[in-house]
């Protein structure tokens, strides 16, 4: 596979540009908006999106999707989970016959759908795999060593897209389970903005080290009952992924959270950002799932009535972290109710 | 239980007696170091190990170990690891009756015990119990919320520990499984250090992402393979205790590996810090344990090998995280010899 396009020219699009460049694949990157395309074409330099970086000569950049997928042997679509709808059905106007592999970490609102099943609906005959893992774009725009899973059902598949993708530092690891790894990539961004959130009200390590803890429990409960693998939630693309974006500062998510939890309103958080944090609209689709499937998540409760119900961030986290001390008996049952909790009641 | 003593004069030490005093119980603080324990009574400030925290007038600060543990209903045990056998033939001599928790993270270097388990050689008669979990004793002195896990196989003893611990920014969880709650602390230090070490490298949060996520694996492989459960290391006093220890700036352990990471040998690292960094010593015996168990354990052989046997810190890392694209079967090969990897190879 060596000629690759690239569905989306935001920080990851761009440094997953850089990277095959680099591996000297022909690239085509192709961005939604003309003008970021025009000032990429012109300046090489992605500077909303992956500031710092100078993108090799050799990529093509293009606002013709038509274009940019011609003669590609392999499609990597990395658009904002809104938009990818648009792109699947732009993806099959062209015709494109070429194995795709989406990159972008959501859930789509009310569908509750993941990225590779919204590609699967316009385009039921092309072969479909996901990317996901610890994997911010500038790192690896700067050949920091990086793994990843890539989730492929078919083996040969997974195995040519593995070797096309792969350099020394950016390692590929595969599996059969596409949806605990799309379930794992989205909701982690949901449970970033409550770390975020921890980080904003001051809290120190400790407050979030247990609320990540619990995180986990959740995100492995959710994931699981929407058909993802348990042990996909232990790996890169689950654990992994959860901890750096809940630790990190260069997490949107988390950082979306810490503005909430230093006094800030959604929207007046959400109007100051170019860049999409999946974790916001993930938090509806994931709370919607979770009910459906009769889960208990008092995490995702807190972080969706949080966002979306007016509660503060304190009392939430308040509930959370630090409830008075209790009679035995009355934590044991708290614990069982938390099906699968961190630690199993005494007996 | 009203009557505390608390056996260890360090960060840790200081913070509990803090959060005991708060508690309104009667507090006596024991340090090793008589120096430290007069400039702690006269400015109430544990400067070298807990500065800024002005220590409650009501603690009783004391080097005599009689003296601290006479007419104490809860014994709190906090040295270093190194010192805990001297601490454990001190108590025995006191004659002490009361059941005591031991909160050092560490495993005795040679005999590999557990410190819950030196104690018990000491004072064969008296109830033991361990509290672990991600608690910078900072945090803890300032009331910053805190989860923690006490372990303890008896359950009514286990009740009354919890109670009297136990605040409002200070939550206990209770398990019966000893060994992996120590386990759990004790090698979490180790992996900090590996995290440290990838952090002086200049490397990012991918790597060290993919990193700690593999740590866990190990850890959980020696923890298990040493009598711990398998669902604990998922807990606080595992992966909970282990990511915070592996991000915080924090972290002492974290910075040894920083600074080896950075250049400076192990001896000068060591030279240079008050604080005891647990990781050190217990990488050797973590080491010790997982060839008596025919474990594979690639971290921590890096990491020993590293502080122990001048391994570079960068050829240690790259082999982990950067190695060469492989053709599918040697990476499978890889996998299965990694026992518990983090994917299963693909069928």
């Amino acid at each position: 596979m060596n000629r690759i396009a690239i569905i989306g020219a935001g920080g990851w699009g761009t440094a997953l540009a850089q990277l095959m460049a680099a591996k000297g694949k022909a690239v085509s990157l192709w961005g939604f908006e003309k003008p970021l395309v025009e000032e990429l074409r012109a300046s090489r330099e992605n500077t909303p999106f992956l500031p710092g970086i100078r993108l090799d000569d050799a990529v093509n950049v293009t606002a013709d999707m038509a274009e940019a997928v011609s003669g590609a042997e392999l499609v990597l679509v990395v658009p904002p989970s809104k938009g990818m709808r648009g792109v699947a059905a732009a993806l099959a106007q062209t015709g494109v016959q070429a194995p795709l592999v989406s990159l972008t970490k959501g859930i789509e609102q009310g569908s509750g759908l993941r990225m590779s099943e919204i590609l699967r609906q316009s385009l039921p005959d092309v072969e479909i795999a996901v990317l996901s893992g610890p994997s911010h774009a500038e790192e690896v725009a700067r050949a920091m060593p990086t793994a990843v899973v890539l989730g492929c059902p078919d083996d040969a598949l997974a195995l040519k897209i593995q070797t096309t993708l792969m350099s020394p530092a950016f390692r590929i690891y595969t599996s059969p389970d596409v949806a605990g790894i799309e379930f794992g990539g989205a909701l982690k961004n949901i449970f970033a903005i409550g770390a975020g959130l921890s980080d904003g009200l001051g809290f120190g390590d400790n407050s979030k080290a247990a609320l990540v803890t619990r995180s986990l429990v959740e995100l492995t409960d959710i994931g699981r009952a929407l058909g993802g693998k348990k042990k996909t939630f232990r790996g890169l693309s689950g654990i992994g992924d959860l901890m750096v974006t809940c630790f990190s500062r260069h997490s949107r998510n988390r950082s979306v959270g810490e503005r909430i939890g230093r006094g800030e309103t959604l929207e007046q958080v959400v109007a100051s950002m170019c860049m999409t944090a999946e974790g916001v609209p993930a938090a509806l689709s994931a709370y919607e799932c979770a009910r459906k499937h009769h889960l208990e998540t008092p995490i995702l409760d807190g972080i969706h009535g949080v966002l979306y119900h007016g509660m503060s961030a304190r009392d939430m986290l308040a509930q959370l972290l630090a409830r008075q001390p209790k009679p035995e008996s009355r934590i044991k049952d708290a614990l069982i109710k938390l099906k699968g909790a961190i630690f199993s009641p005494r007996r």
